[in-house]
């Protein structure tokens, strides 16, 4: 009996394969405060108890994309141990609050298969949903990735790409329930801006001011308070005979990097709702230094709701540039090449109404 | 409307300015963990729920500095965001103890403003209050650091200092009320040491044995979960083009490591009812090994209080010396120039008495 | 009067001396998360509340090894502050879960002293018991350490070594008695493997396919989340000065994380019994990269109960070496002198029956 696992290959998927991602996880209050110290994340609904009361929740809400990562991570055993790549994201919602206490399980079915020319790999798709200890969905998203086959001259003929949105539609995003920003005029304060979702304008560049470095530590503490084992971030000896010569940063660790530097400019974004999209367009490594812009798409009505509303926006992550560089790194989507973008997010967030 | 914040500048701070700082913070358990992980405190207080409610807490106490920090970090977007240099501290006063599940937030008033004969910068007092959920104030400081101009040229011929106590009385230390030292005898082994407030002379040197070599991660994530965001501490790439060439490590960092190694010959210090007075004298990077030395000034009752006592100490930061080396490193205060002190801390502390 | 502790000499120990330590620590939810963060454990019963109550524990419980470091931690400044080598353990016996909130207490009794020949130096063997808040013994074990003497020449004739059992028998392992695996068969998928006690057999190898290099930053915090003051781990610069050249990883950060490694092949490894010993043959630096392989030893019941059965495990831990070599590396007890294993721990835990 084989006991030690070392990941699937792409022959061991098939399309309506479900699987049940081992070691549900609790998260503590202690939870926040560690994403908080590995990221810089700030978000201000997980970072006060009354605050968060005061707008509907029942207390403070563990920050979204620490909720993306741990459900994300329980996946890899199952899903990407040998990926080589991590290919893209879609219709990723973030459906309910999550509160320190809570125990997520994760779970994904096989949506696609599609074998690439070469024969030698394929990319699988899969539907991702995390549950809470009552069985409420949290999230679910949609991944893609490429995993190379056991043996590779195998043809299997698959090829089934599943249908999936390019952007999330404003009627399906998700808008708590229970969140109530009647109390917003008199806690503005505490966001650290005025701005609100009328201020914004499709259209608009956001240039933000800060900037940070990671630290090997950094995103390995980070990787694994996820649970998340996948090897090229954690094994330096392994990852020397690779052609990038090093570990690789987490791409969620990016992810949240620039959505903290991101604060400055975006403050009043009380959550995230959904993901349309998002690519690691290059990698990371320790020591290299992190800016974000941000580009807004596009301002959407949530329907029912007259207090809260939706920016569609895209977040870009450059390496090693200034800030006074920064403002000149064009968007992947201008067409022209920029090797210094490291991310690109397509996300829509819920900011408060005038 | 704009939207991203690149902080103050001299011109944009006026006397009696009121300004009420973003995102109050809820505090963990995992809190003291975290701060006991970054910068190796061991705090009797914080860190035992059962001992601390046996001397009268609630529970465990959050760690003095752990506090400070974090009503510091709140005020840097507001206060010192472009601050060339954090100049002094005084009339630093810690009301109250604050406890797991506390939130706080940080407000500051401007109360002086001192132009400087260059003409490109200038000072700004502040007066910095933390107060908990209950509105209760928990701490109290004034600094004053160095702000550029926006417009270098522009004089405002503003020069307005406020008076500041050198020292703060002993009559104005804060004791809780709710301490209780009856069963301290038989809760000494829990500090690891005999010593009491009578067995410390004023005029003792103790020299600490400890020393501790900071990372780049230490320093940053410490500085992260306090919601600093002065990027002196997090843009390496920035920082190699200034004269250090480095990023600085966050010098309330510098204080928690040295106050930490002090525990060893200060091991019943309570906690920390005030600071007289503060100083960085010299940067501290990454790499540095600290080691640090008390010099005991004052030993003051606390008029009230037969139980507690408190003791004037003067803690100094040392980088780069053996242990032998350190007994032979004078104190600032002699008048030498001595390059490799890096801290110079006056507080007030609370011991027990016999 | 002395107020810093540079710690005991061989001179200062007597057989039957007893030494309560310093500072009781409570233990939080956010420990557990800091524990994962910084060596990679995913324990499952410290990871989900609902998972630990399903097999009849209060809720999740600390790692195992997290108490065995901390009420190490708690030794060192009485034991082996200046001890120049952790010769070994014995009777490492984990007697009760901790919970968070749980306040651990450390005692120890030196039950053997023995003069080296040179007369330079000595070795101190103790009985070290953690405690929790009610009084109840949660962990025992016996370790032994070289210390030097005071004063070189000085021959103390003593030779006092204590019998210690060299292997725990099965029927002194301790079982919790609330744990009740009657729901493990619907639970399974929460470990990730449906390998159990019965699966595995004595001669049996696995080699773990995960890697982890570790950092300068995740030993140190969490040699100081554990309230360890050893200097050998802090003092750089002091380190510089030793044949290592450097500072040395805590040995139990290298068991944590070979434990963590070894998960991946011993999935429903319910908890840690008992240690029967263990030696640390050669450092551990920052930098280096570490793997492990398993030998099943012994496959014990466990009297009185059907629904769980013991398995005695080495594991050694490996220095930079891929996945392939590791597979070449012989065991220790095979004779052949083998550099780069760093680690050898011969322990019992539990695993569900069929």
């Amino acid at each position: 009996m084989r006991k030690v696992s070392t990941g699937r290959f792409f022959e061991d998927f098939g399309i309506g394969q479900h699987l049940v991602h081992a070691i549900p996880r609790t998260l503590h209050g202690g939870d926040i405060s560690a994403y908080m110290a590995l990221t810089g994340a700030r978000d201000a609904l997980s970072s006060s108890t009354e605050l968060a009361r005061s707008l509907g929740f029942q207390r403070e809400v563990m920050p979204d994309l620490l909720v993306f990562h741990i459900v994300f991570g329980k996946s890899v055993p199952d899903i990407s141990h040998n990926a080589t790549a991590n290919l893209g994201y879609a219709d990723v919602r973030f459906l309910r609050p999550v509160y320190p206490g809570d125990t997520l399980v994760a779970e994904s079915e096989v949506i696609g298969l599609r074998e690439v020319s070469s024969g030698e790999a394929g990319v699988v798709y899969v539907r991702t949903r995390g549950t809470n200890q009552k069985g409420q969905e949290v999230l679910s998203f949609v991944r893609w990735v490429m995993v190379p086959k056991r043996d590779h001259g195998a043809a299997k003929g698959v090829n089934s790409v599943p249908q999936l949105p390019a952007v999330v539609t404003a009627d399906r995003l998700p808008v708590p329930e229970s969140m109530n920003l009647q109390r917003f005029p008199d806690l503005a304060w505490a966001f650290g801006s005025t701005a609100r979702w009328d201020d914004y304008e499709a259209g608009e560049r956001l240039d933000h001011p800060d900037a940070m470095t990671i630290e090997e530590s950094d995103h390995t503490q980070a990787t694994r308070l996820y649970h998340n084992t996948a090897q090229v971030h954690f094994d330096a000896r392994g990852m020397a005979e690779t052609k990038a010569g090093k570990r690789l940063v987490y791409g969620g660790h990016v992810i949240s990097v620039a959505t903290a530097l991101a604060q400055n400019g975006l403050n009043t974004q009380l959550k995230i709702a959904a993901w349309n999209g998002g690519a690691h367009v290059a990698p990371t490594f320790a020591g290299d230094t992190l800016r974000a812009f941000t580009q807004v798409i596009e301002r959407a009505e949530i329907p029912t709701r007259r207090d809260v509303g939706a920016l569609r926006l895209r977040l870009s992550a450059v390496k090693n540039v200034s800030y006074a560089e920064l403002a000149q790194v064009p968007p992947l989507l201008s067409g022209t090449k920029e090797p210094r973008i490291v991310l690109e997010l397509d996300y829509w967030a819920l900011f408060p109404r005038r």
